[in-house]
């Protein structure tokens, strides 16, 4: 193909009226650009969601030096997110037994008056948080909404982080309890799940097994996951600011990066997942949102499953960065939300 | 719920190191703020994409004031997609016939060697151009790339455009056709695609449709769909420059507003399908990028199909702006993409 046609049918280039400039983005070095938009309230979610959306990102741009400092950093965020899983039990009164599953820390969270065809199903959830974040309950906070508006059993995952215990520590923690779980519940039964971090453990997990001969679980949500680890896609760009929550690569996450992988290969797919092999993955479950600094961290891994043509869904929610879908119990949009992953594993599980 | 969690888990607001801003958000308004980033360029997608990616956005910023710059505008692009349409006629082999159904002039692309199975059925076109550009042949090079690589026949709608004929008269002019068409073809044969305003009246189709009792298309394919006319929605300001195809409502786009919607109101569904009801929506296919100003008018309808527990589906391309997947021919990801739109087709068209 010679001819070039470049935005063809859309614009108007040669049109002698088109003489202006985009005031709003200058070129500064070749292939690069910086760009000035304003952001207006939003008017298109509900007034609990455009609360969270129109606020300052705050809180990203810390750089943790050693152990104290990074001790203090994930401390700081425990005892809100503490108090936000205690709501979620007293809400959808719930369970939470601690459990001991191949040597790791687990929890299980029981709905009551759990539906009969829920009964023999398990979701295995992975938190979020950088693999830093949220040891213990506090990281219980997606995975008890689910439960409670999902009605599914649920094992939580309190897998070893860094900078004590870097790469594979987490992963490795992960496959292990999946591997005894298998044992007892039939994969196809088995649904595994998490968002940020934990999304990213969710896409490895299963390339784990396909590694290790072990039986894939049936379906995978890997909600915003941060499957490229190093500071490579678009929207790591197009929607740093934008974003109001991780707000830029080059705070914490960047910080987080070093700790976890500890030298290792970046691009090493148990590490960066979207580098894995996806011709055999299981069905998945990929949700991001409009202003989410990691969209483009969900749409390449879909993008793999497209190419694979492997079953993929794909949820983009207006207005919503990072992460933000399960943050607020009271947007409607949380609710619709996990309405919409119950409905994707009830598909899958059977 | 009285406790507020706001963002529990990913950030740590309380701590004492987070003393810093964001650099790159400026607060102005209440509940508005600039948003300054460098888009770096783009390494994950081909170098053929990239380039289009990495050019500047031009051609945007104009403002016709009567009939006679409109028709210069409009003339501006018809010889480059002309012959892009005229490339990928001669590329595919494809026979492209005039007809006249239900008085609406149209034209029909048969692919040659046409599978046995897809003999039977039909996608019916709706060309984009925000309901002024792309008259006769130049609008076709989209459905011409579909037709070669998935196989399909396809009818090409050249419908009345704005400003001489505004709103209602494109979207009589589609029901028209689509009406003729379903006396001859079983509605569960019949696909409808289109991107951008295309898209838009790919979604106002079926609402037409069952409010007049008529049967509703198999599947239907929304890229980018111009959803809501009005400029409300994120990514009508959270891609604005980042996006180089459309680049910002306020150029030519809200002028054809003016024109095209000619002073009815914006929230008609028939002008704006996100505002319709998809309660018995045809299974739906949206298309969208990264840095599309139209992602929020593309996964706005997809909210709605959630909440009607409709079937719907949700690509979105890694670092696409507005429609770009169709433009250039030679990158992998044009195919792929028609690839996809030909899968999905293929899943519902019985």
């Amino acid at each position: 193909m010679r001819t070039k046609h470049l935005k063809p049918t859309l614009l108007a280039s040669a049109l002698a009226l088109a003489l202006v400039g985009c005031n709003s983005t200058t070129p500064t070095a070749p292939d690069e650009k910086v760009v000035t938009h304003t952001l207006a309230p939003l008017t298109t979610v509900s007034p609990v969601l455009a609360k969270m959306a129109n606020a300052k990102g705050e809180g990203w741009d810390v750089h943790p030096k050693n152990a104290e400092e990074w001790t203090a950093f994930v401390q700081s965020s425990v005892p809100s997110s503490e108090q936000f899983a205690q709501d979620m039990i007293d809400l959808y009164q719930l369970t939470v037994s601690e459990e001991v599953i191949a040597g790791v820390p687990c929890f299980r969270i029981t709905p009551p008056n759990q539906p009969e065809d829920k009964k023999d199903k398990l979701l295995v959830f992975f938190h979020g948080g950088g693999y830093v974040l949220n040891p213990g309950k506090s990281g219980l906070t997606e995975a008890l909404q689910l439960a409670g508006i999902g009605g599914y059993t649920i094992i939580g995952i309190d897998y070893r982080m860094a900078p004590q215990y870097p790469f594979p520590a987490a992963i490795d923690d992960g496959f292990a309890v999946y591997k005894e779980l298998v044992q007892t519940v039939p994969a196809e039964k088995i649904g595994v799940f998490g968002t940020s971090t934990g999304g990213a453990m969710s896409l490895v997990l299963p390339l784990q097994c396909q590694d290790n001969g072990v039986p894939l679980p049936a379906a995978v949500m890997a909600g915003t996951p941060w499957s490229d680890i190093d500071k490579v896609g678009d929207t790591y760009f197009s929607n740093e600011g934008d974003d109001n929550v991780l707000v830029s690569y080059d705070g914490w996450l960047g910080e987080a990066t070093k700790v976890y992988a500890n030298g290792h290969d970046l691009k090493d797919p148990y590490i960066s997942p979207v580098y894995g092999d996806y011709s055999n993955f299981s069905p998945l479950l990929l949700v991001s949102g409009t202003r989410d600094l990691f969209l483009s961290n969900t749409v390449r891994v879909q993008e793999k499953m497209l190419k694979a043509e492997r079953p993929v869904e794909l949820i983009v929610y207006e207005g919503i960065s990072h992460a933000q879908y399960y943050f607020d119990p009271d947007a409607p949009e949380t609710k619709q939300h996990f309405i919409n992953v119950t409905n994707f594993f009830e598909r899958y599980l059977k």
